[in-house]
């Protein structure tokens, strides 16, 4: 039986606990502990280590691959390079633009340090960006279409809340079924993000508050709703609390390509999470195990999911991979 | 301007044939030449040149990465073992059951020729292993299914053209919708291949032949059909040439998993193909890519698309791929 991978996980929101969900599934890990600013958390299983943020550098030599949980607005740009110093680690930094900047200052630190630090892992970025690069590399001539959802968008959702006279609510960024089966039939359309998605908002009103001057608030608000196809249903706050709890998300990723004398192939990638967060720390989860089978041949460096070969997420060796998944 | 990567074609059937449009496709890579045992052969552009598989010795310095393009049945277990000594290779062996026994020879050649060999690259297998292989990786506790068409079945379709008053016909593989939404809804069914596959039949009947009969004796042929849910259709010849000429194809890979406390979450992949060959044979091409990049990085020995990171078959730059794809 070999050694299981010694994970640790730093930041303990709704990633941090899907990550140890997630760890929990994994035959070949195991959970050390759980770091927080907070110090101890509540853990789901009480069984597991939490320790204050600061006694981190104590398990340098207990931890093999450290997960990073925080966010990307302002703990990771901070915590990524500072615990590249120690740790072989995986994090989820999601703001597009700024990844070539955040990779340069990882980079920095894990060519010095030796370590093996794999950025922006998730779904997008992540195994979105793996399938936009496939699909494009194959066929060269075509065009990459990314929709999202059904999913939970906190930023809009936020937005609806600040409206007078909306007690409560959530929003849900729908992909446009339209504008998809244009892709599908290899039509090849041009898409503004407003063509390609809709918008449904479910909110509770303030009592007195007038349904029909909420609704066209909500419907014209600049940048969040006025230029999209935004429905809005008012329900109770029992409908509220009963249906739409959960963080559901997913998309979807077409190619639209052409080849030899014009043949259409479509390839498509998709993703019907009912928990966000959850799928999330799962593929954090399974790019540790990578993390620590690079370190393990000698490489270093920041990393993205370009750089690793598919095999090293799954725990069968490549024996077994070319035996039984080939 | 970078040197492009010099490509070679080793068999020129319908896999050999999408090669060379596939090349023409891509902006960094040229065709050097098309082997053949028939010596010249017809190929799409007249200027590309046409030379007998004997010759081939001579063009080791001339080509950078040679796409073997033949059957898996007889030509690649000779021919990759072979070409391996002098050339870093893509191949798409699919006889999955020898995979292993196919990945050994070519390694063991591969390990001291130095050369990158890069075996069994396509859909299946090839981008379906992939997906199998990371869907799991992520969803630890979870089902993939996997399921074929609509696409031409050669081995079927020359079936049904052995039976007594069929003059011609094709046949194709459906995968079955009630199949497939079971899985989409996370129900995790247990599914032997006839329930996840239908079976319909195209077919031009001799003069004088019996509808009823013929139908009869296809829908009963064991093992090709008397277990699936098949249909066939009676048309006429000209019917047959207007409509079936293509060689399509495709399939679903769904897994369905869980996390957390129950959550279902779906991944699927799936490829809509109007033509199978040329398809296939763009994957090939853009892992000839991949094999001149490790090749360069001073990496040899067999590898499979497992062992390969996504980064290396796309033509922009790592830097590039993180600031315009992830």
């Amino acid at each position: 039986m070999t050694k299981k991978i010694r994970v640790g996980i730093i930041g303990y929101g709704n990633l941090g606990r899907g990550a140890e969900a997630a760890i929990a599934q994994q035959p070949d890990m195991e959970l050390v502990a759980v770091f927080s600013r907070r110090g101890a958390v509540d853990t789901i299983d009480p069984e597991v280590a939490s320790v204050h943020i600061d006694e981190v550098d104590k398990f340098q030599d207990k931890i093999d691959v450290m997960l990073l949980c925080g966010g990307s607005a302002t703990d990771l740009p901070e915590q990524t390079p500072q615990y590249a110093e120690i740790f072989h680690t995986v994090d989820s930094f999601d703001t597009h633009a700024k990844i070539p900047e955040y990779f340069a200052s990882v980079d920095k630190v894990s060519q010095a340090s030796k370590k093996v630090n794999i950025i922006s892992v998730g779904w997008d970025p992540g195994l979105f960006s793996v399938n936009r690069v496939m699909a494009e590399a194959v066929l060269a001539e075509g065009n990459t279409y990314t929709f999202w959802g059904k999913g939970l968008s906190q930023g809009h959702s936020d937005a609806v809340r600040r409206v007078e006279g909306v007690k409560a609510g959530v929003q849900y960024t729908l992909p446009s079924e339209e504008a998809m089966d244009k892709v599908r039939q290899g039509e090849n359309p041009e898409l503004a993000t407003n063509e390609k998605h809709k918008r449904e908002c479910y909110i509770v009103l303030e009592d007195g508050a007038d349904a029909e001057e909420v609704t066209t608030t909500i419907k014209t608000m600049p940048n969040y709703f006025d230029e999209y196809d935004t429905t809005v249903h008012i329900i109770s706050e029992e409908e509220l609390a009963r249906d739409h709890q959960k963080m559901p998300h997913g998309g979807f990723v077409i190619h639209s390509g052409k080849t030899g004398a014009g043949h259409n192939q479509i390839v498509e990638y998709s993703l019907k999470l009912e928990s966000n967060p959850e799928f999330t720390s799962s593929v954090l989860v399974s790019y540790a195990r990578a993390a620590h089978r690079l370190a393990q041949e000698g490489q270093f460096g920041a990393k993205t999911v370009y750089d690793i070969g598919p095999g090293y997420i799954h725990p069968a060796s490549p024996a077994d991979l070319r035996k039984k998944y080939l």
